[in-house]
């Protein structure tokens, strides 16, 4: 394999203006940096920064793996962590995985093979075996046995939309999640803690006029025909408490289209208090997760697991959003 | 250095042992693959693909650079490319830039260092002199010296938004920009287009009444501040042309807040035509960027760069879509 001096050589320069041309130093003349990529060109030298991280087995790359990047929660976090990894030397790789648990097994391959330093890991996948605790991998809103985590406190979280909703008095509640949250699924997310902490909040105030109602799985985020579909059959919901905000603002479309207001005739809370650049005539009611915090600690977990370093499970409270649905 | 050979002997165990383990085969019983693991370790062995990587310069890495992967529109872009891009063989790492024109090239060193293979270019910044033709690079909506880019129909999309403004007779208009579409800027990306087409068609119609107003650059894609700040300076205006949709739901938002009813008092128009999941009362009428086509012009050319050819412009069409803001 050809080395730098090789390059040097042939090209007729010192090391150190190959040096200078691969660092893109602009001390190098035109000509004089043309010549030297051609010979990198011809003699086919890789600059060794590769082969420096191929000795100390680091590519500084981590992996960021999520059902959708564009789900806004997921590409607020997204954005937050590839913010905070960059100053500290490290890239972000993203990989939408949605249902996908081959496309999920293909990054811990990567991380095996030295090709990723290290997984966050948001998954509502069944791939509990092959997450080995002993890998660089950090979990955000799932437990995996052995795994660090990362998570808002759901269980209030569910506890204080049922709270609020019991406030207005209300007939019928209505919970819409999705079935990586359901009652029956193999999977449980520490999403999960949002339904348990509604219900439990609602069976201690004795009140029963409760339905769940679970979304199917899918590579959609929202299916959009399938809320509207089951809206319209539980039309008798007075209160709703919704998994997502997104999941809410569709809610709060389809009770419009049926002639409802919300809130007056319907109070809807929502889930996660992002921002919202879009709506107009209302603010939804939602339980915010501190999404900034949330960010910070998967990074500082991932690269302290990076260097071997243990971590303790992160748990992160939430806040109540006044906004105008409930 | 330790080969795989190496890891066999100290392990104990055949090469195809070492191999079913590094390749995650399920046929090794779990106190070998634990074994091997351990030597893997010890010996600090470098599982092939990253030599592999490193003899052939490829990691099969592309970075997309845009400004804030969590703005709708680019999020839908980014989401899109890694879809299309992991069939392939490819993932994709991204970089939030902002206005950060030191840390985009630091990702165009990274391509000098085949640390990645190819780059996505989405940037209002000033690096024209480092984008280098002969790298694989393509561009989205900016135009670099010999590199490919990929953009919609701008100067169309911005003739539309006229002539629908002008259907219904407006006395004032205004068109919200920002800083990198200024007329005076240094950088002209193709989205300058979307105002030059807008102006045109209005002289052509002799309609002068038009503010051209744009939001200064900064690392928050919309400064909801100074939004509501320029929109109650000019509450003359009855009708506005919007550079992206999200802009046009924070002009809604603002215009609502001064009593303003939209249409009606005020006729809005957006750009994108982004998925909407959260509004209810109004639905933004807007130019629609075909986006899975841009995300799919963008894979082929990028992969095309890769393997050296070269690659022609790709100017995308684009359509009105009515919603209820006109």
């Amino acid at each position: 394999m050809a080395s730098m001096r090789d390059v040097a050589k042939v090209a007729g320069v010192g090391l150190g203006t190959v040096s200078r041309v691969i660092n893109e130093s602009s001390s190098v003349n035109e000509e004089t940096r043309q010549k030297v990529l051609r010979v990198i060109d011809e003699l086919g030298y890789v600059p060794n920064e590769l082969a420096r991280n191929m000795s100390k087995q680091k590519t500084n790359i981590i992996a960021f793996i999520l059902p959708h990047s564009n789900h806004s929660f997921f590409s607020e976090i997204t954005y937050l962590v590839e913010r905070k990894l960059y100053p500290l030397g490290y890239k972000l790789m993203i990989c939408n995985s949605g249902s996908d648990r081959e496309k999920e097994l293909d990054f811990i391959h990567m991380l095996r093979k030295n090709l990723v330093d290290g997984i966050i890991f948001l998954t509502n996948n069944p791939i509990d075996p092959l997450v080995d605790s002993k890998l660089p991998i950090v979990s955000f809103d799932r437990q995996f046995k052995g795994v660090p985590f990362v998570t808002s406190d759901n269980y209030t979280g569910g506890r204080i939309a049922a709270m609020k909703l019991l406030e207005k008095n209300p007939k019928k509640l209505v919970f819409i999640g999705n079935d990586a949250q359901a009652i029956h699924s193999p999977i449980q997310t520490t999403i999960s803690q949002r339904r348990i902490g509604f219900l439990d909040y609602l069976k201690e105030h004795d009140f029963n006029q409760v339905t769940i109602l679970e979304y199917p799985k899918g590579d959609f985020f929202i299916p959009i025909d399938y809320i509207n579909q089951i809206i319209t059959e539980h039309a008798d919901a007075d209160g709703i408490f919704a998994i997502s905000d997104m999941l809410a603002g569709v809610v709060i479309q389809q009770l419009n289209r049926l002639g409802k207001r919300v809130p007056g005739d319907v109070s809807v809370i929502g889930y996660d208090g992002v921002k919202n650049y879009w709506n107009t005539s209302f603010e939804i009611t939602s339980i915010r997760q501190p999404i900034d915090d949330i960010a910070e600690a998967l990074v500082k977990m991932i690269i302290a697991r990076i260097h071997g370093e243990t971590c303790e499970h992160v748990i992160l409270p939430v806040s109540f959003v006044e906004g105008n649905t409930l």
